[in-house]
């Protein structure tokens, strides 16, 4: 019998499952410190416990990004080891926020498959859930991948679950106690708030990054992501690395500081496409634009919808004429902020 | 008078002397993060605090490898500086689990001298203890390496400790309270328990890492380890940097976690042998051979000695015709681990 | 309306204001651990509780260079975003120690300009002063750039500050408790008190580190550090990312343990200039001369102020005849440090 993993197949999906995913993990001020050096964030919020503080914080928690690596990279092995494709992500929630000292888990229900019509692979829908040592959630959200058939049996039922194409603002949940009617945007690094946003606006966030291959493997091995093609140089002919579509989504997070500083917390993930591969070598830059405007009910704080797009290429461009992403599109993202109003 | 260390030559070592290793090091969260950065790191105990109190430890400690590398690095300016050859290891144990905000120090005591034939250098053992904030021994280990002479002086009566083949699973000392009763395979990611392996069983680990010079440099640093040819591109007349045998072995035993999850904590170091050197741009991969297996008196926990080999080439294969490691073999680990039963 | 930070130009300063800089920043033990990747430090009072215990402090603090980074970090976007150059350093001075769990923030008053005579950019100086938590001074130091006129209009009057050349010894700040009569050198890692060294006496560091993009990219990001040279490749018609240039100190300081492994605590910076651009690839060396020897109030504890530089060839190598430096240096920073007398 063989002891390592081979991963599951379309056939190994039954929707109503419920799948434990290894390895809990504890969080410290290390794995803060390795955000911050891994990519160029400097949110208040995450840089400061006084400034969390003053926003009604008891600390300056994790960068919810740094929640969603940790969560995500446990499912790799049940989830996208034999995985063709990440096709998608829908109703992404923050629950709350994890802090120095909290141990994260992860867990996935089957909430849908449906075999494609060459019969060698299929569409697995999951929802993951992170949970806190109080077994509280701190994230949930469906991710649907492209799966290898291991055999050529029949197809199961297809069932499709029907998916909300954008959290509704006010099912986003605002962390208890957060306040930003005495936010300091000095400190912040940017005087604007939400109602300097305006609903269609685009913001180029000008500096770019060159990413090295050691970087995005320090960055994947820290959330414990195991996906070869990440770290093994000899496992696509070209001898390319394909950097984990994660890191490129926290580089351009980290990269619209610069126009978007007050963005602070990220509460919903609408949906997000990896439009093409990223590989050590591309210069990585970013752009937003203004999709939504949303009030909360808790003090001072709003929300704004975001599209974030990592590129290779100009700020604005997001599709051909054939309606198909253009070439330097590497990310396109939708999610919910936090912002002061 | 020059400051700097020059390094010790094979005359400067009398056997019985005691050398006290400089830097004494706090390990905090810090460490922990970024080994799991730079290795792919996942067995549970050392993962999560939650995983680690439920197996009766207090938290989750240190790697048992970090620990292996901080006590191991102080001795490079001593022991190692003017070193040809680090030949073997034998009689290593764990004797306590580091956590973090634990200080170590360590110190080597000369148990064997022999000079070459060729009168230019010689063979140096030393057993080097690591001790914690409270004098309390973490780790022990005999290791013994070829040192060059300073001159052309008389050889010193040659002195060759007797040392153990193997530490007796009799002398591997289980951490206080440690209890794999309760043990959650489910969370560890692995079903395989210590009666699933059988002796000469042999696991490919599967996965492999393609290396970089940023990150060997980092891990390298990290353990304070400060021997030239790891850092200097200049030193060889090949331009290339000898990666630190410890950084294979800590990649090695990470990759072994696909097969051997449940092997958690490394007890005792039998031997080992760097086959080869390791430089950036190799894909390391790794495999295991279950060589005994033992019980403990502690709940649950029994012990399986493995023999780990990290290569560039297939797994199962260690040897030529001639007796001499395959080229692509790097190292040639003899360790015992703890395991559930 | 654009939203992003176009930095300052040079009619932008006033003498006189007072620049708050985003973002402050709470340091902890993985800032520290970063800190030991990053460059080959060793200095016991920065990796040791115990070690800075038996010093009088209550725990190791932050090495003092990661505290002038991390105030420095905080000014790039408000100073050096349009600066053509980094002119030099004055007056620096380390108030308190920073320990894990300090947030520390940033502030800049201007205090001189003086447009070059091309009309096209301007000399400006600020006073750069970092402070806790319990908004204590914990560094202060003036900085000098270079930075591009926006137009073409009317010169400012002209206002030089009168900087100190050097710190005088009696102005150095030793830091509470601090006791060095019973320094313990063994664990230091080298015999040599102050008494040992000679005005005048230059040592060869003798240890060199190749530089790795990813590296200095880790180390600038962890600091905060924005500027765009760092970070994309595609910013220099050459490619090249030029090396941050406290990436460069914190090298040459660490390399200079091997042979001032007691200068522990950097306590005053009284000049610097980056000669030339380091860029990965080279390998960097370190020398140090002894500029001055002193006495300070507390027990046991001296100080040296310590020539360091950094170069890409021999120790030793300053300037050419024409007084200009050597090609191969990178770096001449003028400090002084306590050791133990």
């Amino acid at each position: 019998m063989s002891k390592t993993n081979p991963g599951r197949f379309f056939e190994d999906y039954n929707v109503g499952e419920i799948i434990i995913h290894a390895v809990p993990r504890t969080i410290s001020g290390g794995e803060r410190a390795m955000y911050h050096a891994l990519y160029p964030a400097r949110s208040a919020l995450f840089s400061s416990d006084e400034f969390a503080r003053a926003c009604g914080l008891p600390a300056s928690p994790m960068d919810d990004l740094a929640t969603f690596h940790t969560v995500f990279g446990k499912t790799v092995p049940d989830v996208s080891l034999n995985a063709v494709a990440n096709l998608g992500y829908a109703e992404g929630r923050w629950h709350l926020p994890v802090y120095p000292g909290d141990t994260l888990t992860s867990e996935s229900e089957v909430i849908g498959v449906k075999q494609n019509s060459n019969g060698k692979s299929g569409v697995v829908w999951v929802r993951t859930t992170g949970r806190n040592q109080s077994d509280d959630v701190v994230l949930s959200y469906v991710r649907w991948v492209m799966v290898r058939k291991r055999g050529d049996g029949a197809a199961p039922e297809p069932v499709i679950p029907e998916l909300a194409k954008v959290v509704s603002a006010d099912q986003l949940i605002v962390p208890a106690g957060l306040d930003f009617s005495g936010y300091d945007f000095a400190l912040a690094g940017e005087p604007h708030r939400l109602s300097d946003y305006a609903i269609g606006e685009v913001i180029d966030h000008v500096d770019g990054v060159t990413v090295e291959e050691a970087e995005h493997m320090l960055a994947t091995r820290l959330w414990q992501n195991t996906a070869k093609v990440h770290f093994d140089a000899t496992n696509r002919p070209d001898g390319k690395r394909l950097i984990y579509g994660g890191h490129v989504i926290s580089l351009a997070r980290a990269l619209s500081f610069n126009g978007l500083a007050n963005a602070q917390m990220i509460v919903a993930l609408n949906g997000g496409a990896h439009a093409s591969p990223c590989f050590a070598g591309d210069t990585v830059r970013a752009w937003s634009e203004v999709l939504d405007i949303a009030k909360t009910g808790a003090p001072g704080v709003g929300a704004v919808r975001l599209r974030l797009v990592a590129t290779k290429g100009a700020a604005g461009v997001l599709r051909g004429e054939d309606g198909k992403y253009d070439p330097d599109v590497l990310l396109d993202l939708d999610y919910w902020a936090l912002m002061p109003v």
